[in-house]
């Protein structure tokens, strides 16, 4: 059972209700769809904006400073913070905390950190159902913080409406980044720390790029802006940008696009993953277990197995 | 319609065979089944090494000074390198240049290269069906390359009978490595670049944690090599670790439960592409393209389509 108490709160923006709601949202049990459901007239009206972009490119401090410019705005401001726990890209523990000291503390910021470990499946749904959430709480600003190393964090990124991608002059990431795709998610570029040494040739480099790209002249051609973040320089450029990109979509009428393409992903997800729930049921598990004998003994491929389960699956329901 | 010449060249390790028989598994079209079918009651006798670990770890090189340690045995030695395409990893290319001239032309050596991009979702099952073609070609030993720095790529560095974790001596790896939970996937650790400042710190750090865990006195204990494997330095210690583990596990029955999980995972895989499959194929979509502009339009949240979805898609099946 819903607790309405509970969505009574969330409306009202109650900070205890949205971190239990969410809660139940992640742990992504029965109720999390009715939960869902509930709120569901209530979202629509927050602008998502993501953010993605290699490990040490400065995602959090430009999420940081720009959350700051938003409150500045009167705004309020969602994070959702995607922590692929990847063993390797480190430093998320160090960032999460120096950002609770920056603006953690503001009433008009909510944080959530999401980590991908043990989860990398449903993770974009995870995401995409956080923010929902902080949108019926009444949230105007929702930030996906995500690095982009994998296609999770790259699906997170597409559901947002304005997508940024944060570069540093270093190790030739623009052209990485137009191999791994990242060129056609971005709705503008940053790049970030560029005082350094080859910042120049970096952004040339990008701009060359983006040039051989966009060849229609009525289509949208993502910008470049320099940040340096821990200065908090470049940042009241990101804002214009962001605006300046949403301008165009509503304009150009593109928003009805993107949230159909959004919705669709989203209803293929949900679809996907009850129908899973529901195949691997006990019932379910008990046929793919006694089955599982005749394939190590090598009697038959796992391959009929298969089919015997998807048979015994249609029979069932 | 399957070619049954083609599976005949496939046995007698024709290297053209192998090539279009991946290419047709890679594809993953509806005779992907039907020759993983035909050539399973060939499979099961390569021997399965998974290699990951953090990009620059040197994972490329030890694959090929172990390819050719093997290669001295007189074994044939199948590698499958996924690449994830990671907008940030790089490298991959270089890296595959340099085994090409190195080990790419001897006839007992076969690779394939895989990318994450667009189709990470599957990922895990093409490069264990490729591997299962290669096992069917006669392939002694079957080599998983993979960046552990992704689920998937988790997946596939499971689907080993050993599985290797290359550490370099920099950036804590060890501790991140623990935290990642590749702790519980490595059979036993690489540590690379052991020549390098800090390498002595690392072994003992990485040796504290092995120490904590491993409590249980007849479990296997996973050990730590140190390597410079671009001196080919450590590379015969890596071979003979593999030989004890595989005694090892065998010793102790052990392989029976390994291949009971490993065909779980792959039925479970099999099975759920089928049914997405069936599930979005045309009347799938049209329902879906249909039932979108009512999302869109904020009469119906995405949870009431999906479950009409599904309910017209048990009716259908």
């Amino acid at each position: 059972m819903i607790n309405k108490n509970l969505i009574e709160n969330l409306f009202k923006n109650d900070r205890r209700s949205i971190a239990r709601i969410i809660s139940i949202v992640e742990s992504d049990n029965l109720l999390t769809s009715e939960y869902l459901r509930e709120i569901y007239s209530k979202t629509g009206n927050a602008y998502r904006i993501g953010i993605t972009g290699p490990p040490g490119a400065g995602k959090s401090t430009i999420t940081n400073q720009l959350t700051k410019y938003f409150l500045s705005d009167n705004k309020k401001v969602g994070i959702i913070a995607v922590d692929p726990t990847s063993p390797f890209t480190g430093g998320a523990l160090l960032g999460d905390r120096v950002r609770m000291t920056d603006i953690g503390t503001n009433d008009n910021v909510f944080i959530r950190s999401m980590a991908t470990r043990g989860s990398l499946g449903g993770l974009s749904k995870k995401a995409v159902d956080a923010a929902d959430v902080l949108d019926a709480a009444g949230f105007d600003i929702i930030i996906f913080e995500t690095v982009g190393v994998g296609q999770s964090e790259l699906d997170i990124a597409q559901t947002a409406d304005t997508t940024i991608v944060v570069l540093v002059p270093e190790s030739g990431d623009s052209v990485q980044a137009m191999k791994a795709g990242l060129m056609e998610i971005a709705d503008f570029f940053v790049l970030n720390k560029s005082d350094r040494p080859g910042a120049h040739q970096a952004f040339t480099a990008l701009q060359t790029i983006l040039l051989i790209k966009d060849r229609d002249e009525n289509s949208w051609r993502p910008d470049i802006i320099k940040t340096i973040a821990s200065e908090n320089t470049g940042i009241e450029e990101i804002a214009k940008e962001i605006e300046r990109h949403k301008l165009y979509m509503k304009d150009k009428n593109l928003f009805i696009v993107k949230r159909e393409n959004q919705a669709k992903t989203r209803i293929k997800e949900i679809v996907e993953n009850k129908l899973k729930d529901e195949l691997w049921s006990e019932t379910g598990e008990k046929s793919l277990n006694t089955s599982l004998q005749k394939v190590v003994l090598g009697n038959l491929s796992p391959y009929h197995i298969a089919e015997k389960i998807i048979q015994d699956f249609k029979d069932r329901i």
